[in-house]
């Protein structure tokens, strides 16, 4: 079976056009066509994730099927779009039908999730690696930005920190126990907060995803809007099985680990009561926008390296 | 310099917004934002290059960042669509800056060329590989898909055939000669045929551009509209250099041989004339659609096989 008939096989389920969603033309053209509605704006982003980079060697395909999408779509969430289709650009080492057809119903599993379509793609013979492109849609002229942060607003954050980053000790276990289970399931399933990002369209001053770290994600809604931040951190949430899995270590992830796709985002203080009692989702306030340019956590001021993909401080 | 600095620093001069165009927030935050103008649908594809599969180990960076651009650009091409924008996830082994800045040029070259915008990326360490999606209008309800050609069309091809996999051979030769000079620059210098693509748009009824041989993407149309077809070769372009470099072998890199980027067309008889007279490019008549399902070359029925990233007969 050649590249195109094994890809047009596997992937077909995924692809189906649905003049509905504004995909007229799916998988297995030259171009996929969209329509965009009237009083929209397409949004779209992009991620890779390598192998032995991004997910360990020997990933379980229906867990990077998953995660794929989810990372990509994390950024739609992040811009508060409404999620539509995607892109996969596939490099696989050899083509295995068993293991695409597993990455297959990861990918679906997360698609039929999140309310979008596989659009196209390509693939090719090399070393391991995933960049998935997803599309959305924001109304004209909106759009969550990481500029607009005003010294005052609040600092929130979607959900809890650092559990991911734990778990990266955990993936090559064979048998890891009850509490690590918690902490794998937040790696291998990572959530884009896609329902909360739109609910924030329009309210939120600036948004972020969480993928290289608190600091360093809060750092870039800082630097693009001009404000410094004072973090207390107290109240970061982190999870029990986190606090038990590593001790006095669980602060430390939480602010500089990556992976957790939660979003982190800067509320204006009259939003608060809302955010609490509309939101579709449990948010946390962990700080304030301030006017000055530094990240002070607790009173002192604090780096905000995470998780850089060359290893510098940034 | 952490990566979001160097990407900010060296792609910056790429990747300005443009209202003029649609782009109207491009690369540094979670998604980019594009404005489809009334009237058009986004048309979208996405293409990666791994090297040492579809280029060598240590290939020159800025005819790499050319290659890469023009070889996604050429699905725009063949959809008829007009370009805008693109992203780029770029998986790089070590990030050094004078190797971004030669890939960034040789990009650029290529987007001013085009006519496109860098709208966003993702750039991560790992093995040499680019992925690039393309994004273009067309209008409502148009779109050369492969699926149209009818029996009695037309099959032309917009230029000489063959070239870029005549260049191959001398790829990893340090000064080669006049002949080899030309070929070399089919496979380093790509150029889409946007503009052809464009006035093909409701004339052609079926296009494809040629990435993986003449056979094998004439027969992509050939199964998208459910005909078959029938070529006479010595109507195949060449140019006097391959014929010179390769002999016998010519004909077989033109009806085999990748990479050459060229539109594949098919055309009702009575726009000829109008090819002949109007279209912003030379075109070669080399056969015409069939109502059967096989190739014929010379009356001969062949097997379409030509370059398969994994390496089987389709």
């Amino acid at each position: 079976m050649g590249e195109f008939e094994l890809i047009e096989r596997v992937f077909a389920p995924l692809s189906c056009s649905d003049t509905g969603t504004g995909l007229v033309l799916g998988v297995g053209d030259d171009c996929a066509l969209q329509a965009i509605p009237p009083g929209h704006w397409l949004a779209f982003s992009v991620d890779t994730l390598v192998e032995g980079v991004h997910f360990p060697t020997g990933y379980a395909p229906e867990q990077l099927g998953w995660r794929a999408l989810a990372v990509a779509a994390s950024d739609l969430a992040a811009m508060g779009a409404s999620p539509v289709c995607f892109t996969l650009a596939l490099t696989v080492p050899e083509a295995s039908v068993d293991w695409f057809e597993a990455l297959a119903r990861g990918m679906q599993h997360a698609a039929t999730s999140f309310g979008m379509r596989l659009a196209g793609g390509d693939t090719t013979r090399g070393p391991l690696a995933l960049s998935v492109q997803v599309h959305g849609l924001v109304p004209v002229g909106q759009g969550l930005r990481r500029s607009g942060a005003r010294p005052g607003d609040l600092i929130c954050v979607s959900g809890p920190l650092g559990n991911a980053a734990a778990a990266l000790h955990w993936l090559s276990t064979p048998a890891p126990d009850a509490r690590a289970e918690q902490l794998l399931a937040s790696y291998h399933h990572p959530v884009p907060r896609l329902a909360l990002g739109q609910w924030l369209q329009g309210r939120a001053t600036a948004a972020i995803d969480i993928s290289d770290g608190l600091l360093a994600d809060l750092a870039h809604i800082c630097r693009a809007s001009g404000v410094g931040a004072s973090i207390d951190s107290a109240t970061i949430p982190l999870t029990p099985a986190l606090r038990a899995s590593v001790g006095d270590e669980a602060l430390t992830l939480a602010l500089y680990g990556g992976d957790d796709y939660e979003l982190c985002f800067t509320l204006p203080p009259g939003l608060q009561e809302a955010l609490a009692r509309e939101a579709p989702q449990v948010c946390t306030v962990i700080g304030k926008v301030s006017s000055g340019a530094d990240i002070l956590l607790d009173g002192q001021p604090v780096m905000p390296h995470g998780y850089d993909h060359f290893g510098a401080q940034s």
